[in-house]
């Protein structure tokens, strides 16, 4: 196939402006990856300008084409695209990097062209993976998402888990595009310029593989990502052979160059007079291909997050894990951006509940916990709310796609099970010890810790109704139901489920641990001076209710909880009540723990109700 | 090839062996995952009376070919081929899963032939790349190291991560085994049992792929492995294709067998009696083949972590990272245990430095910090000590492999740069915003946060010589240098870098922010009443010291730091001090940060030395 003239000259013309850009307004800034941006200044010229299908004036239009720029260093190619498609003016494109500006050095989500802030690299392709599904089950305009990666970021093992991933579910409108410019942060990268063995890396992970050997040949540029969009059946993955600072004939593949502007004085003159070559004198004005309408329904509004009672009556016996089945079917029932994905624990998780019910809106992930926290901010990015199950414990090697998720302030709901000790005999590596203390950092995040199946059931339903991500820690054993099914839990509440008349102390706990506090206190003489608090939600804290509670107590209060010492509940009730606090006793997981029964655990750690009721004791004499 | 009948009867015997053991110990502890047993007993009989070369009485010897479970709920079985090797006992065999016994329910270090713990999957061929360097350029007696992964994990990145890294450095002395039994936890694998895919994937890799057809074939699984050792130039991976639960007539290959017991009435009989079959009445003592002497010097005992002076004098500006590259050398030249790895940054960690003044102990990971975690966690596993470094923020998407590393309680260190908003104008995708949350939580761990290059260069020093994990946070902006070169500065200390005899007010903080505070007390109208501390060391915690200064000032406390409301400095101080604080005003980053200069981003959240002092005035009033 082969193109009109005009079009080729034009999209040269478009590549110019993409470099010439990249370089004023990164030398303007001072700081920026001028050199990464050139390498694919022809690959965007020909994604925005032949390529895409989208409307310049609604970049965040469902029915766009998507572009998630994976290797997000390159953010002002990203942005003199936008620009020279008429949607960013110049004068904006120029506040790049300055105090208040949507120009950020990474592109955030403060652009309606972004969906998903990346800078953290290996994570666009898990991203695009989940905007992909969205489109073909919600769209359904045949809209396709495309990724751009850096060579680099072929290292990260996220990559390939999404590679895998797009593999099995077959998504036929993703298409990846990785700029092959050889050169790393520090070194040339593990391939260099061979190109032939991403091809045969992407092969073997069931991708069509297209290979384009000059990366700075527009028109063989545009011919393979042409190509790319008519491959069916399966992705597709174009690898662009380029050279960082492309274009630039006295830093083209130069070492030394990475995320640094070319100043005035140092190179900038000679890098501008190579673009300005490429510039037309009255280029056309940009045809860009329109999408499709959108032949699919597009929910909008707050969650509907109304949900029926809980299936549990006071006194049956279950674990709060169990509320995962019921609570997301329900939740899906009512509102059909809820979806569900799983990283090969369903069964454990009872998101496997979900996935009978609502199959069309369930996703597999199998064993890959990055990718499965990447496909959730994709889905969250374009309007749908994940909630992405696993044990806590494994939820800890996708942090920072989660951190990442949180920064655009996306809606993805994280399940984590078997948190703690009380797991028992498959010991420590199942234990999740710290997921507090990660999920507690999130921006606008919520995280709650419920006691009971009711009060899972209903927390759930808080993830979904709270604007922002969230995380709920839920435990493998049963226990009692201690709560009615229609019992209210509301963001930033707590409940108090034993009160006292004149309190001495105030014992604080979430989850198994209340279950042992509440028989210790039972037992206990001069109980009557104790109050017990279930703090099922960590964030929001309910800082005001538990400080009245805690200065009646005299600011006397005692802390138990399966987590590690630092970044659980005894370290947020600390910092949130510092001042009120008088005595504080802790009692946490402060050592490695062993496999053993849930009791001989609780025990050895002095969570048992026995070993609490011990410490009580001593603090209620 | 073709072996003696009398071998292969014997290595039946031991699957045989391995199987009935793993059967019975599941069943009498009430869990555990014998099918994941049943379908790699061939392979560990083959591997452990024939392919490996070690001393059965002394598991952890250096010479020792090594094995890594990265399946590690199949560690009955492992438990079992040791026991027929003749270093375990029946007796304690039959521990399994029981309180304060070595057989935990998942591999963990307190046995000697386990390295590393394993249970989060998708980690071992990480962890026996780093056995493999070590062997290789340490032991130096051509020794092996074996890892046993499961299909299922073949999922994780990290895996890929591992096998791009191993093929980059050519390590011919690391065999992959995959068991490809079909089944995960909730379903099929991605890909079953098409043994060709992996074959394809791995061979993509760089990898020898060595296909084994029938996994329960005894000698075709002898013939793969052995024909895998004989690979030369590249690391060689074994795709055997097995059955879950293989060799039971009932059970094998059949779904909802994952992870529970075969129990009696419930199929066990009729197992064992499978099993038994192929039991030998008088078998032979096991001929196990002996390893080659060590060529190589191993070090042992304390590190030696006595180093010179720091290369700065005071008023001298620098970036705390810059002190990473001559602490790394100096450490590097006192010991030889001492290892660097590096994430594609160490032209910003300064790592290089180090790389370059001891080549041979720098390993170059590229772009996937989840391997590097598991490299490093492998070489600490063999008595090393490395130091992983990349930017902070990256550090989060290893945090599961540095969980596990520290559950085995090795000497794992981690550096983290660029940490907090005073990077600027990269944006928070660069930001570490939560990692003193996430450090803080490591069992025996150590934090450190140092101010200047001074103390960040004996704190690394301190990272060496704690006998645990460990992390240090370190800034990127240059500052001034506070401290003499010889300060000292034990781990578990803090400095008062203002005293004050009469205090009303204590002001913590640690890093950049440091010298925000001492700035914001000079112009400060009644400073005479504020003492400031520089909290370098998080963890261990200086806890008396501390509470000393705060009960001086009354209680009154100000907490000023670049990291997340919590987890941070704030949450810690008020975790170790509550009681004795009695007003507490914490200023940190309330959401998420924007680009801009550091001295903006600083006053955006009211960490600058002017906002600093607004606040101060209004505690001081």
């Amino acid at each position: 196939m082969s193109y009109d003239t005009s079009l080729i000259r034009e999209l040269k013309h478009r590549a110019a402006r993409i470099r010439w850009l990249s370089l004023k307004t990164t030398a303007e800034a001072g700081s920026g990856h001028p050199t990464s941006c050139c390498s694919c200044a022809e690959i965007l010229s020909a994604l925005f300008f032949k390529v895409m299908r989208y409307d310049p004036k609604n970049p965040g239009a469902h029915s766009n084409d998507r572009l998630v720029m994976s290797k997000g260093h390159a953010a002002p190619a990203l942005y003199a695209a936008w620009c020279e498609a008429g949607y960013l003016e110049e004068k904006e494109v120029f506040t790049l990097r300055k105090m208040g500006s949507r120009i950020e050095g990474h592109p955030m989500p403060s652009l309606p062209f972004v969906d998903v802030a990346t800078g953290s690299l290996g994570q666009g392709l898990s991203v695009g993976l989940g905007i992909s599904l969205q489109q073909k089950k919600v769209v359904q305009n045949g809209a396709r998402t495309f990724v751009l990666l850096g060579d680099g970021e072929m290292a990260e093992g996220s990559v390939w888990e999404a590679f895998a991933l797009a593999d099995n579910l077959k998504t036929p409108n993703l298409v990846a595009i990785v700029d092959v410019n050889r050169l790393g942060q520090s070194r040339e990268t593990m391939h260099g310029h061979d190109i032939r063995t991403y091809a045969r890396k992407v092969e073997a992970f069931g991708w069509e593989a297209i290979v384009v050997e000059d990366g700075h040949d527009i028109e063989a540029v545009l011919k393979g990502l042409e190509q790319a969009t008519h491959v069916s059946g399966k992705p597709a993955c174009v690898i662009v052979k380029t050279f960082k600072g492309g274009g630039l004939s006295q830093i083209a593949d130069k070492d030394n160059w990475h995320g640094k502007p070319v100043m005035p004085g140092q190179g900038l003159e000679q890098a501008l007079a190579d673009v300005e070559k490429d510039l037309m004198k009255s280029p056309p004005a940009p045809a860009i291909a329109r999408p499709e309408d959108i032949k699919g329904k597009i929910v909008s509004g707050p969650v509907a997050a109304k949900i029926d009672p809980a299936p549990y009556k006071k006194g049956d016996k279950a674990a709060t894990r169990q509320a995962v089945g019921p609570a997301l079917v329900n939740l899906g029932k009512a509102d059909e951006r809820i979806w569900v994905i799983d990283g090969d624990t369903q069964n454990s998780t009872y998101a496997q509940k979900f996935g009978e019910a609502y199959p069309e809106r369930f996703v597999e992930c199998f064993i890959a916990e990055q990718n499965m926290a990447g496909v959730a901010a994709g889905l969250a990015s374009r309007g749908l709310v994940p909630f992405a199950t696993t044990f806590g414990a494994f939820l800890a090697r996708a942090f920072d796609q989660i951190r990442m998720a949180a920064l655009s302030g996306l809606k993805v709901k994280f399940i984590g099970t078997h948190a703690g000790i009380s797991i028992g005999e498959d010991g420590p590596s199942q234990m999740a010890l710290e997921d507090l203390a990660s999920f507690s950092t999130l921006p606008n995040g919520a995280v709650f810790y419920p006691s009971d199946a009711v009060s899972a059931y209903h927390c759930i339903a808080n993830l979904a109704r709270h604007e922002g991500p969230g995380y709920i820690r839920l435990s493998r054993p049963n226990s009692e139901v201690l709560y009615d099914a229609d019992e209210q839990f509301p963001i930033g509440g707590l409940k108090v489920l034993k009160k006292s008349d004149a309190p001495a102390l105030t014992v604080i706990s979430a989850g198994v641990i209340v279950h042992e506090a509440l028989k210790a206190i039972k037992n206990l003489p001069g109980s009557e001076k104790i109050q017990l608090v279930d703090l099922y939600s960590l964030k929001p804290f309910p800082t005001e209710e538990l400080s009245k509670l805690v200065k009646a107590s005299n600011g006397n209060v005692a802390v138990f909880e399966e987590h590690a010492i630092e970044g659980g509940i005894g370290a947020t009730v600390a910092l949130k009540l510092a001042g009120d606090i008088k005595s504080f006793k802790h009692v946490a997981v402060t050592s490695v723990p062993r496999s053993g029964t849930p009791e001989e655990l609780l025990a050895s750690f002095g969570l048992s109700a026995d070993k609490i009721t011990e410490t009580l004791k001593t603090l209620i004499r």
